[in-house]
């Protein structure tokens, strides 16, 4: 084969915002896929604000990615070569395959897909990660009923924008909270919000308590910080706070702000209540059948924010911390 | 009748801890009561964290004590004379009497009690607001379970004794939070509480480490501030942390300090939950009675910390902020 592998490696655990020195940029060879393993080549990979979590050293859902490893990262590729007798060259497939150009898989934890279904970079979008993220923590953790007010906060990123359109799905009245007049428009206009917040611009508990006059039923957290307060502040009775992210914190280096106003959770018997994804695993397949069937029907929209070239990760790593994107974020890195 | 009546009206909304100009002291005739009511004479007056939140102005689960108004108390007294059917003079009751020798009531929300079952305090103790919040914070809000880990904050405090107790009854480790070697000693050694951590002397994070080597499954926390952290730190898997109070925060005046740690919540799907006891009213009964049976089985006891004079009010008051009560304080009135 003599293929050539490019791909990063972590190089030391950032403080702050991660920047181009956190990683080295490494050239390897690719070796042999071993009996029971196959080659992927990487064609889209996703860009997650986990990231950040996943390059601090302790504990935590996930092991720490170990300096001199390959950055994790889930990606869409294809296989290129196997000894593993389930994964057949020409497959499409999902896994953790990482911040690189080739990844050897065992095929743990892999899934295919059919790219004639629907375009690759859905399945590290909407109908990836992202998408179960917002099906399983509005539907499973945040108990979303019909006729329950959900706010969504990072509302035009890539849970946020399934979230939200979930919410209409099933009938909910769906307040979204994003930074800008564009993603403010975005969501409401195209993918049906009821109402837009533009945290860079409005007075967020204002304006809840304006769009929610009964209060929040339940309330998807991506951000933390002021805005999780803010929603604290206009809880309803009953109401459900669901930590799926605190994407405004995870860059601090004097400590993550807790919120304020937790005792809400105490006058309205609120409850608030963290998730990881994977915890759902056994029922991935199952969600994404339905949520393929919405796309289908025309109620669910996906929309990807697409960076080419492998070799700009660290910088558009940073989009995601500067709210600069609007959908799922991810590298091309190979047709 | 000619009665005198004594009491404590709010007279200012109190920044920072109260301070016995924040009420007038008055004398005031004792009318007569009218057609369905009944007059009671306070022997026993409970003093609440919560009422240092009722002094507040604001949207809570239950209206502020107006300026002018007498102090919100929930106390047991004797029923002296009664236009009610329902009340007969020489009744023992409970109710949200005040702050004050003598209440006029309608019955609203009063129960009646007896005094040759319990002494009189235990009904506003063990058996009252305090015992029934442990009672329903613990099984239905935390849903502590045979095996499970509980760490209660505040420990030695009116709630937190009967929360420790129950714990044990049910068959979890019970671990307590409070300040000082004579509370530590009490929960451990009179309580049987299987772990005690003063807060004062120890570092409570690597404590709870140490007594929660599986992590916690129900935090019960009384105090908020630096300990919910230090538990929340502790976390386990699916741990549930019961907010019934924040003792520690109530009085700053530079706002409440939110838990910097609530992202334990997201990495081990953990579940924050507030509560306040009055929403299980109508299972007050039943939760009373199976108490008033742990206590004839000797499995669970009774304290409390009696002030005689109903005139020390204010400054008894500060005894719960500065933690120096163990059981439920209150003021006795009369014999």
């Amino acid at each position: 084969m003599n293929l050539v592998n490019h791909g990063f490696r972590l190089a030391a655990r950032p403080v702050g915002l991660p920047k181009r020195s956190d990683w080295n940029y490494v050239e390897e060879p690719v070796r042999e896929p071993g009996e029971g393993e196959f080659l992927v080549k990487n064609l889209y990979i996703s860009l997650d604000p986990a990231m950040r979590g996943w390059m601090n050293e302790g504990r935590s859902y996930i092991a720490p990615v170990e300096i001199g490893a390959v950055m994790r990262a889930m990606a869409v590729g294809r296989v290129m070569a196997s000894k593993n007798p389930s994964f057949t060259v020409g497959d499409h497939v999902t896994g953790m395959f990482g911040m690189q150009e080739y990844a050897l898989s065992n095929g743990t934890s892999v899934n295919k897909v059919d790219a004639k279904l629907a375009p690759l970079p859905i399945y590290i979008g909407a109908l990836g990660g992202a998408g179960l993220t917002a099906y399983f923590g509005l539907l499973e953790v945040g108990q979303a009923k019909a006729g329950e007010t959900v706010v969504i906060s990072g509302a035009a990123g890539a849970v946020g924008i399934v979230a939200g359109q979930i919410a209409k799905i099933k009938g909910c009245q769906a307040v979204g909270i994003a930074g800008g007049p564009e993603k403010c428009r975005y969501i409401k206009e195209e993918l049906g919000f009821d109402a837009a917040i533009d945290y860079k611009s409005e007075d967020v508990t204002q304006a809840l308590r304006q769009h929610c006059p009964k209060g929040i039923d339940v309330y998807f957290d991506n951000v933390g910080g002021d805005i999780l307060d803010a929603a604290l502040a206009n809880l309803a009775r009953y109401g459900r706070v669901v930590i799926c992210g605190a994407i405004s914190q995870y860059n601090n280096t004097s400590g993550i702000k807790g919120p304020s106003n937790y005792l809400s959770l105490l006058v309205n018997h609120g409850r608030m209540e963290g998730f990881v994804v994977f915890e759902y695993a056994a029922r991935y397949q199952e969600a994404a059948r339905e949520m393929a069937g919405w796309m289908m029907a025309g109620k669910l929209k996906s929309r990807e924010d697409i960076v080419e070239g492998l070799e700009t990760f660290p910088e558009t790593l940073l989009r995601l911390f500067r709210g600069e994107n609007i959908g799922k974020l991810m590298i091309k890195v190979s047709d």
